[in-house]
């Protein structure tokens, strides 16, 4: 950390300050510029609270050294982690797929799809059962009735489940039935829900806020590690940005970010990032050649009748489509 | 809600899009322009679900005429909500100023800065005791502790008391010793919470999301008040730009535009948006210019020792100066 | 173009703006909703100006079927359009490679890396001439004597040069030595330079501004094209957005939207999106996987010393890999 | 400067950089961190250059201590610059309001408004003769035409005038008719206009671009002062983010960032920003009370004929009703 004092900044507050810091820890070096004067801290910062510094008003700014996250950084951690969910393997170079309707929505549909995906080589099923909804008017989902059915479609195909849990209350029901908890964008800073994602002993799929830096996703990541759960995949589903043609922006250069950072697999999903089922394919195959760790799909074999997200979901024979698009890409070199 | 087909949609497509829009309910009135048909549709829109009709591939896109709250516009509830508090108003033209701490940290802490924000004039008092903190490893706040210390500061200074509810787990406890609960930016798409909140019987203190159009924050507000609580304050406190040098870019025409589309009050919160104590008082006397319902503004009495938001933090006699200015602002007309 | 009044225009006011529509050779349909009256326009509506009918107090709003553009547009031109510069095609399925240094510098430096490029397969060479620089006090280019180098290097390699063109004052003498003309992305919507390009009979390779809208961006396309040239070579170079890790958010899907919208060619800059050699390849790779029509790359074989943009250039050999893994891409299919 | 060398940077090349930086004038004082070895530069930092820096594949980043702009800045230039024109002060705590139509569109129009804006206390005239259109098919101004009814305004009225200058072609005719010189949002970084603008001997009026941020705002100042010319008045005009209720979203705390890193005037345009003329008011008195040193403003007698902006423009009674408003605000204290 480096503090930077304001110009003219009194002898006695630069003393002051530093000898607050020794006293925290740190040792300090002291480099005075032209302008300003710079103190350089070295050793465990972990006891310094920044806007304590910043709140002194011969203080100019902060400058961080270090990333804020230990246990989700490369830094510490060199090799990939890769999570292994009932024989899939996730991270590490390998490619998974992660397919289904957006909602659960009845015995028939889910079987149909997920029938469908397998076929194609989908490894995972996706399926909400517990829906964040804009609208409180909107379809909020089947609850645990479609928790059974995505248990029953597991057992029918063979292929573990994501689905969503959106708080503490419902955990402990979508934790008995999920391979993969999922935890929604809106949800990324919801620090009460992530305490508990800490404690369960299932992978944890955490997709990134619609505004959130990478830094504050691999913070996020850190909280769930910090309470023990060191499985966590994330997920790239479009950034908020000025541009309207596309719901969101999806972020590809997060990809290559992430792998420099963090030891965590990260997985795109081009359904929600662009809300166009027109667009998922192509970009699908972006985030392969960048790559990723896989992706999550929004497949519905009747779109015009899907309760949520019908606009994004492509049908089973353009997601075969996709698959063999994406198939090629992961096989070069 | 208009309909927008691609160019050279086929007839019998626009036809069983009719059909169908008929069948939820709706009268269709069919315009064929020199590129695009565009179908009106007129009646009870309710059941309509807008990606359903996107799923199609011959549609273009939708436009919407009508916003898709109701509760909460004023189209439907033309005069100003003004909600009541220990004989506090807040909103219908009444500027209402909360203040405090952001965290309460101790006894000692609370009360001076309890007496000296009352002593200057400030209706409510607010002091966090969960405290959504971006890094795991930061303080987590004093919990039902501070929740105990605000209320006896309210014996001793007689004001109500605003604090904020992270979670359905606690909320509970929250409500039992607050006279308003906040619910924060980071939550502001918390949708279990915000179900939770409208079935309390306290008004609620909704915040802004980093990176929620106006119209999201007030499709939240909806969400409560579709519950059952009709009590909603609505808080602008900075959203995400590309602008780095405040913390976040205070957006004061947020207040002229929820003044057009909805009865609610607004007020804002000038401390978070910046992150700076020195932008505190000429932010606040804009947004009191721009037509704000109040202020709540974050005090210290030790900033540079602060638990947390110590940068942001008002020393008391500048809390001071700023309540002198802002009272002259709206004392004008 | 559909006309939304407010809530209770009066009728009179609904009837005197349907007559003005008229009066400018457009057909008025009206539909009374249970809230609003929308007016559908049908016919020519070029004549209108929507900020005109904005202004009247009882109108709501105004809601877009159509885009703007139609030079540009691939409505009125489906078949893509393909540039032919000295052999090279630009567009319709081919992949152009675009590589040189961000700024000629010296005439050992070109010569160097235009060899270096060429063997390994770039099609176009790229390099500065005329440099926008945001401090005034950076190096600005080498001007014409840069040009000059730029020649010498296409007669060594038999490469044709893309440069900047900064302003009118230099357009004149940048058009007679380079094959394509950029303008450059803080120049997307200075129309003056616009109107000029139109009047080119050299290709313009336009890049899309920091905080552009894709509709933006072709209504500077739009703006050559009207005015006689339409070898438009459109380019996505990042877009400004929150994160900061990266210099700007690179936006993949824009390829597929401009693929809808537009017939006109689309490529991609990863160096100056990403600002870090390191991120060039994988962005490269998923460019060409999504459908760009070309990559601008910069190289530079001692990137520690060049005097603009080092961070973000790739040494000679890191290009040849990226060149390898692109054309496995490419050979898709 | 601060260079941040990757963890396990080799020594030699620690060495390497160290001995460069001294070679180009400066003093090095590294500090070795638990993971982190950093660089601190003290001197004359200004032959260095970043990219090359950050070019090298041990640096981890580089932190800046220092402003890039030194004209622009408070730091080298304490008290507030004072501009006058025609005995109009801007800056130094003066209130400057320009007003007047968006576009000259004809004699009578121009006259109309001008006696109106005048009568009601505007001290300086606005309107367009050359004006930056997004689409090539709208009005493009009346020219030099339009500079002489300008002329013809500012003889029958007093009042100077500020006027658009769009490119390098037109600025002997515009200097020679114009008080003020304004460059537009979208030439912000159009630095050949910038260096004209340099050698000018009027002042001029620098907007904002759309996604400028507040430092690139000064650096583009600082082009102009660099060439000569130290008389500029800097203008907040909205920046563009995810919200699109509003046009843009005005920026008020960039008055007070201004203020604490410059010395230049700076005023605010509430009429682009919204694009509402509704906005208008009651963002004009926040930007007075924020401590702006002045507005501009667009009025127009008949806003629903209006060639360009009407939908933002106000009618003359409103803007009576604006000027009383703000004059209460800036006899406060």
């Amino acid at each position: 950390m480096v503090i930077v004092m304001k110009p003219h900044a009194p002898q006695e507050m630069i003393d002051k300050i530093s000898q607050k810091m020794t006293s925290l820890g740190c040792d300090v070096r002291l480099t005075q510029g032209e302008n300003y004067c710079i103190l350089g801290l070295v050793g465990d910062t972990s006891k310094i609270n920044p806007s304590q510094i910043e709140a002194n008003e011969h203080v100019e700014k902060l400058l961080r050294v270090q990333h804020p996250f230990k246990l989700a950084s490369r830094l510490f951690h060199p090799e990939d982690t890769v999570i292994q969910v009932n024989g899939c393997k996730i991270g590490g170079g390998n490619v998974t797929i992660m397919a289904g309707p957006c909602s659960v929505e009845s015995e028939e549909q889910l079987m149909t799809i997920a029938h469908a995906v397998k076929k194609e080589g989908a490894h995972i099923l996706r399926g909400g059962a517990y829906k964040p909804r804009t609208s409180p008017y909107s379809f909020q989902g089947m609850g645990e009735e479609g928790l059974k059915l995505l248990q029953k479609a597991k057992e029918a195909t063979g292929m573990p489940i994501v689905t969503e849990v959106m708080d503490q209350e419902n955990f402990d029901v979508v934790e008995q039935y999920a391979d993969i908890l999922q935890i929604g964008a809106r949800n990324m800073q919801n620090f009460s829900l992530l305490k508990r994602a800490g404690k369960s002993n299932k992978p944890i799929l955490l997709k990134r806020g619609l505004s959130a830096t990478i830094e504050e996703l691999l913070m996020s990541a850190e909280y769930i590690m910090s309470k023990g759960n060191q499985n966590v995949i994330l997920c790239e589903r479009g950034i908020r940005t000025f541009e309207t043609y596309t719901r969101n922006t999806l972020d590809l250069s997060a990809i290559t970010v992430i792998k420099e950072l963090s030891h965590l697999p990260i997985i795109i999903d081009p359904s929600h990032a662009t809300g166009k089922w027109s667009m998922v394919e192509p970009l699908s195959k972006g985030a392969i050649a960048v790559g990723a760790d896989g992706l999550i799909i929004e497949v519905h074999h009747q779109p015009e009748l899907a309760l949520s997200d019908g606009a994004q979901s492509l049908k089973p024979e353009k997601f075969a489509r996709l698959m063999r698009a994406v198939e090629k890409i992961a096989a070069i070199e």
